[in-house]
């Protein structure tokens, strides 16, 4: 590649830069990536249904997520050592987020602490892996409340270990980097605990005042379910295709999980996001944002911060277009009419 | 290529003549292409249903666009910059229109003035891009009116650029080639008002008494609102997919555009056609023609007015043929039940 | 290819002994020759519905097409020319037909006189292409009768000539054959008769006893208007993907077709036959019997009457083995139920 | 390949170390092989419908196969002449088997006699290919009775030879084996009788007391019937691909033959089993239990019973996994509303 015009551009030289095992790491899905790649195809899948001549003078991306202004409905995903991609870590991301105006998700498996992360300002939610032992689970929220995060993101989908098979073949050359939150934190970080159920949701909620976002809901069923247990947003995920091999792609799921939210929690959704427009597909569909993974990846590795400003904002001079043309003027009036 | 054949040759001809900025500029679509692939794709998936023994012995194919004779139901799309494509310029096309007896678009943003174009006789259309200033605008309008120019196109799906990474990757290479409103005219072109609404349609048609061609309604709801507004025709465009990528392709909503329009207004078509077969298609699904735009300039690259003169040849002997084998004597008889 | 095994075989090596100009004659279609492969892959995504402990200990293939005795449900398709494949011309294949037990079409256009033809023996039908002058017409099947041929297979998908563009390429270079209506008969044959009307159908009937079969049907309107007419059979064929590219492919109307017939004439079909099992495929959708076209000339190509009893015994291996494993003993048993 | 970390690894080293001969009887299909691809297609076109928060902590594979406890529902399904691929012959796949606690299908053509298979222990089943002479089929009944076979699986889909091509190619050079059923017997082995009807499965009933299970299955029809005729099991099987090609792809009747079965028999499944996620698949759409055949013999082939062990173990792991990260925590709860 030559100049960067597009999120595909910074995936490309981010495989040209990273070392292979890394490039592994942060590529792969779980088995044979049929939900890795479902992600990407059913947002291209999607037709849009543009409208003319309604005066877009003024074309306003502006929303608000959790109650807080974001510049756009757009944020960036948690994802996992982000010292494996550049040295500025996660406070690359993070304060590429806080200039543009959108959340950052601090992975519990940070490279750095979420101290360290919290440097960066802006609008920062907590993304929580649960541990076996309760009081390191709750050390970590405190924590997390402690540092100005505004929001604890559950991710529910880790009852098993994905089985990813490039890293399974990659395992022994796999480069190492800090885990941020065991080194600074007063309990060392333990194994995940896998066997949630809504109980601890509700031991969660009754522990403290940020707002659950409950991660990798993929069934009515179990948005309805949220939304009983006090969920203040249902985050549709397949853990980008990492954990489950042939989930439904996220898009293909995200209308009904919206339509069992009915409008008592905000509806997220990630996975396969890779141009401004998709983020209109999903707000067509009953997204109030979308959140994207492994493109600030490419970008950070590619240039730190910059790379990460930069991949926003190829985001949102896409969306901007796509509202343009679609003859939309505020998020608010991106309707389930502009795509078939 | 050897002998040229079908329209398909034009462009294998064309792609090895031209300097490659100009063929990326004539070739390309939108981000990621999609709706340029899917104009042509919907074509083909359709499917024709033949009858038998109906006697084709005169196979009628003129017809009438906005009450002026057509030898076919078909019209040369407008496309800008001719002169990055031959030395002839919008004068080859516009001359070989004439000779075939198929009208003619002339863009705002043609090499050439709209003078000079004249000169090619036959039935000429302009097309306008609005202009910021009405001052503009209105002097383009009546210089058209002036030079005979029978019909007003105007372009609606504008609002913002599309995104043509092909040209952007070119931006440092691209040829020049001169602006002939710009030359010749009272005022000078300026940048085209994106911002256009109902309004700005209401004013042209008081402003000109020529019949007022709508280009670039996608939507049903869109082409009730130009009937209402007084349109003369409604043409179905998605800019050959260099605007709205995952735009819908044109012959797939041709026929709910169609139906809205209920015979109020006249219905053209682009995007995709490359086939004479392609004109049958397009007139079951409810068009009244179908306008051809990269192809032209395909044939304009490899022969200038000769060129187009034999694209245009291609075209109608294929839908001749495509007509009688439909067992379909007169445009008029091609009904809903030929394709499926 | 080393052993024939199956019609795929023929086809390669036939591919490898032709003449380029006559193998593009013999392989090509129409325009994009999206009917010629669409014929094939109709086939190909129907489904068998096995049934299995149906003791198919005696499997009979045998059944009667116009109250003649075949020996399975399949017959040679008229195609022209055969003098260009191998120097048997249409003896070798004619031959094959009748040591098989299957009728074969003489076509207008071939290398040998139709009385020359007759030589072979076995059940004959004669395929007119009505000639412009009625005269040569009625001499054609006035010599049909007097040489045995037992039923008049009328072409009526010519009403324009395909557009080969395999064919129009290599014009200059195509070898040469005989005309053997021409040479022999009493009259010169002029050019086809493109413009045929219903009425034509009507005076063909007065003008012989034999049995007339309309070829070219591809909609159940002009099946139900054969009926009217006095058509012994209908036969589903687009011409090969010859004629009308985009036309449906046959397997895909042959249901409709056979509804609309109602009984009243039989129902053949041609096109894309390349299995024993596509005959099942045909015969469960409304088929009386298959036409091949093609898969004779690749076997003529590689041995003459040798190869079109080899290429025959394929299709009835194939044939009874598919029908064994459907669990059907006999020809009428197989049933729309056998086939999704 | 490196480490083996999935099947689809044995397959590729099993291809790299097999005889080209075997490794085409392995590998091959019937004809054009669209039934082949189509097994696995199928599974791979199914979408999980993933919940969350249940509390997987005690996930639970076992359960019982005609009265018999099977650790996982997955067991071997028969498949002949394991002497083509390891010297270890059957008893490999069966001591495999055993040790993983699921049921292995003895074939009459193994390279082994029933009796010495039998030494592998472990729950073993029979599968019979009915003989023309009753007498020797009521002998191979007895043996497998006398040596602690637990059921008598039928084979009804062989009343054709499959037109296999990759075989009929290899035929002069394919490797040979022992016939140990043969051998070994108070009865030579004759040829299979291909004629079987609803009396041959009368007069098994009536002959012994194991539990007949019939394989080849394909409609609700034959099903419905097998029910009637007292079977204990219908096992959905096109044969691996390997006898009427186009045939429908398995998964894809199970769930109306499952419906069929009406509770009043078990239900299994084979054909493409390539994923431990399949087996879920197949549960949610009504089976039992799913049976696999070429995956073991990959196995067998690369390292012999420690090879099918090891392959055993992936199927069981990536089940577990797909079963946790559906918020399955038995086999029983694998409900239709898994899998879409």
């Amino acid at each position: 590649v030559g100049e960067i015009i597009n999120l595909a551009d910074f995936e490309e030289r981010a495989r040209q830069t990273l070392d292979p095992a890394a490039w592994a790491y942060l590529e792969g899905g779980a088995s044979d990536e049929i939900t890795l790649r479902a992600n990407e195809e059913a947002f291209r899948r999607r037709r849009f249904r543009p409208r003319v001549l309604r005066d877009v003078s003024s074309c306003d991306l502006s929303t608000t997520l959790l109650g807080q202004a974001a510049r756009m409905p757009v944020g960036i995903a948690p994802t996992a050592h982000h010292g494996l991609f550049h040295p500025e870590c996660e406070l690359g991301a993070a304060r590429a987020a806080a200039a543009a105006g959108v959340p950052f998700t601090a992975s519990t498996n940070s490279s750095l602490s979420l101290e360290a992360i919290a440097a960066a300002g802006g609008d920062r939610w907590f993304q929580l892996y649960a541990q076996r032992d309760r009081a390191v689970t709750e050390s970590l929220v405190k924590r997390a409340e402690a540092s100005g995060y505004r929001a604890l993101v559950v991710t529910l989908d880790t009852a098993g270990q994905g089985r990813r098979e490039r890293d399974m073949r990659m395992r022994d050359v796999m480069p190492q980097t800090t885990q941020g939150n065991d080194a600074t934190g007063g309990n060392s970080l333990e194994a995940v605990a896998p066997f949630l159920s809504w109980r601890d949701i509700d031991w969660l909620r009754d522990l403290t005042p940020l707002p659950l976002v409950l991660k990798g809901i993929m069934t009515p069923e179990d948005a309805a379910l949220a939304v009983e247990h006090g969920a203040a947003a249902v985050w549709v995920s397949n853990h980008g295709g990492r954990q489950l091999d042939r989930s439904l792609a996220t898009i293909d799921v995200l209308e009904d999980v919206a339509a069992a939210a009915g409008g008592k929690a905000e509806v997220y959704v990630d996975g396969g996001v890779r141009r401004g427009g998709d983020v209109a597909v999903a707000l067509a569909l009953g997204a109030r944002a979308v959140f994207v993974g492994r493109p600030v990846l490419y970008a950070l590795a590619v240039g730190g911060e910059r790379g990460v400003r930069d991949a926003l904002a190829v985001i949102k001079a896409e969306l901007r277009n796509t509202m343009a043309l679609l003859g939309i003027r505020a998020i608010g009036e991106i309707a389930r009419d502009c795509v078939l």
